[in-house]
């Protein structure tokens, strides 16, 4: 199939040398110039405007879209609707919010334009090799994409998820429980580094990724992590996060749906990005305030 | 080598069948005699009695008790006090506590005996067909026994972890993360049943299960259960614990560790135990009090 693919970032740049492994014929845009040239040594035409990757493209064209989340988003649709035509199919593999794709899809299928959201998962080493993609989107308008999906997925981890919107939400869900995952897995190893014992943090995490109940790819990054640097002396414990843990509470917090667990996930990444708290001085302050007991001066 | 192993429930029974498939010669004792003559059937000798099981062992017996935690490991290790010699083994590959796994060798160390705690993972599958144990004590102790505990895990399942009682904390830790991540799925799926999509639970836990950050044996376990039950209609959302969470609290506690994450994962679970809380009939209370909002009558 002929895709027009617009974002050669990290991720995007792999899907591309993915789909080109998979046959495709892929036109790829970016408003960095060097990343038009460099996509070409994948096996991909290089466009240098978006009217240049439109034109590249037969009739029913699928614009896939790999940039990051928001306004931009909107921004590139906008630009593509002065050259789209009835038929055409955008698709959105970025992390967008799931009430922004279905606003989206709502808008183009007014003109008579597909809308998918796809959620993509794996990293950037699973975009080359094989993602997992979660995909919303209307049925006719998907059905002659199922095999692109299939694709660039490992086997079984292509899911078409239902009407649109549905892509975005599974992905953003599926980040919230990273969020839950990757806390806990990293409390329990500081309880080991508080511990007695002498503990070597890159066997321990080897050791769970073979035959334990919590054995997973997120363990084996683990393992991976602590065998670049044994103690992690060389990096800060501040933990940023890119939006899709926050949207899974907000999205519980909309349907009530009490998610302590990614809640507190979300916090102590917030909490990480402070160097002190207010909330520490007000707590300090108090108990000095009723009990007389000691504050610590800055 | 020859193994002596007392405790015939799901996962001892299938330690057994994994040790005599690895060519060990297993002598089995548990005090329901149904298991003794169930264990002949996996290739063991049965023994009816402690004694009996003492005398089937050459020197430098090694004893392997897996038997619920708590005081019945100290009452076995009493019973076999009075047969025991300097030089015989006591594998502890239960759930106990670290503290009582440190207490136990020391104590058996003054009579010349040697002490492993062993955690043991992977469920009872894992059990029979490659586990993930860790397993701390004196080098000097383990040493002939590394084999073994190799022969019963899948490759790079098996660490030696350190000083006595580091396997028990290790495993510990380990039940620990699995509490948080389990919360940390589970709240995930709930907010996916909460939402306006018609989500295929079974589906989107296959498809995560491949190529996604999340993808383990959690979630390949979520599938599974979705498999049998879409929707979980059969089941009530309580969620018991046998007590390595809450150790992990403690722990944490003991330790001064920040763990938020496994301790609402723990606490969510006591919560699950409560049909109605006094904390809710409190809330409701006060809210009535200064707000005269209304509340629910019994």
């Amino acid at each position: 199939m002929h895709i027009g693919f617009i974002g050669l970032g990290k991720m995007g740049f792999n899907l591309v040398g993915n789909l080109v492994k998979h046959g495709h014929t892929v036109v790829g845009y970016d408003i960095n110039e060097v990343l038009v040239e460099a996509i070409k040594g994948e096996g991909a035409q290089g466009a240098h405007t978006l009217q240049e990757l439109y034109d590249a493209l037969p009739e029913k064209r699928v614009l896939w879209l790999m940039i990051p989340a928001g306004p931009l988003v909107d921004k590139v649709i906008e630009q593509l609707l002065t050259v789209m035509q009835a038929g055409d199919v955008v698709v959105d593999g970025g992390n967008s919010h799931y009430k922004d794709s279905v606003r989206r899809h709502d808008y183009l299928k007014q003109k008579g334009i597909g809308f998918l959201d796809c959620g993509t998962s794996g990293g950037i080493s699973g975009a080359l090799n094989g993602a997992c993609t979660m995909v919303g989107g209307d049925a006719d308008v998907i059905e002659p994409l199922h095999g692109v999906f299939r694709d660039i997925s490992v086997e079984d981890g292509y899911l078409y998820t239902g009407p649109a919107g549905s892509g975005h939400f599974t992905k953003m869900v599926h980040n919230g429980i990273e969020y839950g995952m990757m806390q806990s897995i990293a409390e329990g190893f500081e309880v080991l580094e508080k511990s007695p014992f002498p503990f070597d943090f890159e066997a321990v995490a080897k050791m769970w990724s073979h035959g334990s109940v919590i054995r997973g790819w997120l363990m084996e990054l683990t393992e991976h992590a602590f065998s670049n640097d044994p103690k992690l002396e060389s990096i800060k414990g501040r933990m940023f996060s890119s939006g899709e843990g926050r949207w899974t509470l907000e999205t519980a917090l909309d349907l009530g749906v009490p998610t302590p667990v990614i809640a507190m996930s979300l916090l102590t990444r917030y909490r990480s990005l402070q160097d002190d708290t207010f909330t520490g001085k007000v707590v300090a302050a108090l108990r000095n305030e009723f009990g007389g007991h000691a504050v610590e001066k800055k």
